[in-house]
């Protein structure tokens, strides 16, 4: 019968160790397939160990597919090829898609990323190693729950100069991403609440209150945004909008339909608006609207901003700012949750504002993406293509549309493209149900195009409209 | 009747401009309180604007409390004292409270958090520096949704090697803390699931369950773990637990049990078991159990782990293993969230794992750890405290549980220890239900505990429990 030493077993324990000289006998095929294992009772008499040690061991060998049993005759050695067979094939990788953010394309008007140069990668360096240095303790000390104090004293500040709007920093909610902070929203507000969201819209503000089990409907914007009328229908408790600039139309909300959406969420205690104001650093031309949280005197607006289109995408820190009232209920019914971003971001990003050097990168940006965009406008203005093109909503943010002239369908214009190195998204895309008259609109987000693809991703356009 | 020029409003938008002038002279009170306002159309038509502008301004005017209206009179100037005072009772400070993580006992016996001596400060400047230098278009590109893969990489072969757990780095889903990959695992599993914690256990699990508005069981323990026939009772989906080192019982769950929960999750499809491994680099003693997740053929265990106990809970990084199947699922619907930990954390834990930094850092934290438990034990077993105190499960983790020997209630203990500088929680509070027998027992978290504060903190101690 199998016998093993029990004198050298190190750390493992009993039972493990003779999980793995079976094992270990198994693959060096001492023990051949279909062998019959000693029954437990008679193998720990014989090793002078207890029937559970041995009942443990067979039963690993059993879950990791070295033995089988057959029911009233005992264990057995597996054929062990066919077990490695198995496990490979559970292994294998291919199933696992690893979705990478690296683009390939010439041109690519969908995609979001900072291009490295515009990041402030020297400045960023040298605050962190002031910071290691520095507030070594504090890097270590939990934060609130909210976020480290300073960050949010230099936001507030940031949002007076900036934005005009006034709040304590304590009302501010630091996250990792605006995505984070939309959960933890209804967290707050209810699951049982019904939400909002416009149509067009980012669809994955859509898909992250489908993915929370929450009701959400999909109300229909007209040139002003969002439409009330369909709010008094519909009856959603929270709208969750971008009033300064819509995406992807461009729509700036009027100051009159602001006031109506204040107007709607003053009706019931359980109505709010989530005010997303992501890329307001960056409207081009146009007159400044004040933001809605400016003009909420009811606490009825819920403003959030990040800064992962200022700097960075791969940076995640956003934030929320409260109205006093839900800042209460936050503490008091959300106080257990830790910050999600590290303490070493938020004190670097704390001086980054503090010390002035997050406005002079705006401002540096800004210029950066003017003279991009005015660039890209002037080249397919004065090209081939210009016959084709028309521009709208120019004068915001970091994109704009334009409406081509094809009687491709907007699904095999994107397909060609793709294949021809474009990636661009229809404006109907962005709908639930396009309406019709949307056919033939496509998003230009311009702020990772590299300048030297301008002018050959217009004629691989020009191409492909004029060949069909 | 008032007029204002509206030749120099700089970047202001003409409602702006006008809202401005009127509050100024509100403010300087040139306007009176209790003056009328210009009718809109006759304001309008005076300055050369549209009554849209008036209405505008008037309305900002009104939300923000300058002026007032009376139904078919107009608009009125308010005592704008009024106004000022109503406005700072609603900014007033006092209502929002910080939750500090700032800690001003003499000893904590309930904090996690990391001394500013045991991180790694310097290795960790000279690896942000480098990667900084070296990997500027990798930092500011979109990694996977899943994470970066270096990182991930990094993490499987510190599995393989620390855990005995081999698995594709694409089955780890990097996320901003544990309590961050809860919420996650909720939308990948179902919020129409089933969810079980431990009982007791770490409240905040089983709080973020019921935050997240999902059935959520308490299923009690015996000394072997979770109850079996419990949960054959509640049918619970998927079960939360800690088996390699529950908190704050301390119990290691033995093999056995461990495959009869493997063969409850086998019996329906939609069982998993969370496997929460989060203080397995500081078992302290005794034999090291293989962790669920290694005898799971059936694709039932989902492993999670922190770097937040390893390296400071400031730092928030943790992950989960998903099975493969369950990386799929989450690839095909959830990926089109962004990963929340920024990519300047993730290339900095990625080289500080590859290059064996994390391994000598858990090493030498062990050994600090070791030797700080054991002066605690020493000088509990030396005091005159010693007839009164009973020492238990001292032998995994980071914490341990005393017995003492004295009248006093649970609450009635650590209300007179927090009074006294020391806080510490009863082993009763973290049940949902409390039997009997766990009275007079405290949970000794030390982690965080400095060595000078071990004499007083004891002295302390007995003089409460011999003073009543």
């Amino acid at each position: 019968m199998l016998t093993y030493s029990f004198t050298d077993i190190g750390s493992d324990c009993l039972y493990q160790h003779l999980y793995k000289c079976i094992k270990n006998d198994i693959i060096q095929q001492i023990l051949c397939p279909g062998e019959k294992l000693p029954s437990k009772r008679t193998f720990a008499k014989n090793l002078g160990i207890s029937i559970i040690t041995v009942e443990n061991a067979y039963a690993q060998l059993l879950a990791e597919g070295y033995i089988y049993s057959i029911p009233k005759k005992g264990f057995f050695v597996s054929d062990i090829k066919t077990v490695d067979s198995k496990k490979s094939s559970i292994l294998s990788s291919e199933n696992v898609q690893l979705s990478s953010g690296v683009s390939h394309y010439l041109a690519d008007f969908t995609s979001n990323q900072t291009n490295s140069d515009n990041f402030p990668f020297s400045i960023w360096a040298k605050l962190i190693r002031r910071i290691l240095n520095d507030y070594q303790q504090e890097l270590v000390t939990n934060p609130p729950c909210g976020g480290i104090l300073e960050l949010r004293k230099a936001i507030a500040k940031h949002l007076r100069e900036f934005r005009n709007i006034y709040v304590e920093p304590e009302q501010i909610i630091i996250g990792a991403g605006t995505e984070y902070l939309y959960g933890l929203l209804i967290q707050l507000l209810g699951f049982d609440k019904r939400y909002a969201v416009e149509d067009p819209g980012y669809n994955k503000i859509y898909r992250i209150y489908q993915k929370h089990n929450v009701a959400c409907d999909l109300i229909s914007m007209d040139s002003y945004g969002i439409n009330v009328d369909e709010l008094e229908q519909r009856k959603p408790d929270i709208i969750h909008i971008s009033p300064s600039h819509h995406f992807p139309t461009g729509i700036v909300m009027p100051i009159s339909r602001r006031y109506e959406l204040l107007a709607w969420a003053s009706k019931a205690d359980s109505r709010y608006i989530i005010e997303d104001d992501y890329d307001i650093e960056f409207r081009m031309t146009g007159k400044p609207v004040p933001a809605m949280q400016n003009i909420d005197v009811l606490e009825k607006v819920i403003y959030i901003n990040t800064f992962t289109k200022t700097l960075a995408s791969t940076v995640r820190i956003s934030y929320m700012v409260l109205p006093k009232h839900l800042a209460n209920k936050f503490y008091k019914e959300l106080s257990f949750y830790s910050c999600t971003v590290s303490n070493f971001e938020q004190y670097t990003l704390a001086k980054f504002i503090e010390e002035g050097y997050f406005e002079k990168h705006i401002n540096r940006m800004r210029t950066y993406y003017h003279s991009k965009r005015d660039l890209l406008l002037h080249a397919l203005r004065n090209s081939r293509l210009a016959p084709y093109v028309k521009i709208m909503e120019e004068d915001a943010g970091l994109h704009f549309i334009i409406n081509l002239k094809t009687d491709l369908s907007d699904q095999d214009f994107c397909l060609l493209a793709e294949q021809n190195g474009i990636r661009i998204r229809a404006l109907s895309s962005f709908y639930a149900q396009p309406p019709e008259d949307v056919e033939h609109f496509f998003v230009i987000n311009y702020s990772s195009l590299p300048e030297d693809s301008i002018k050959p991703a217009i004629d691989i356009i020009y191409n492909i409209i004029t060949q069909v």
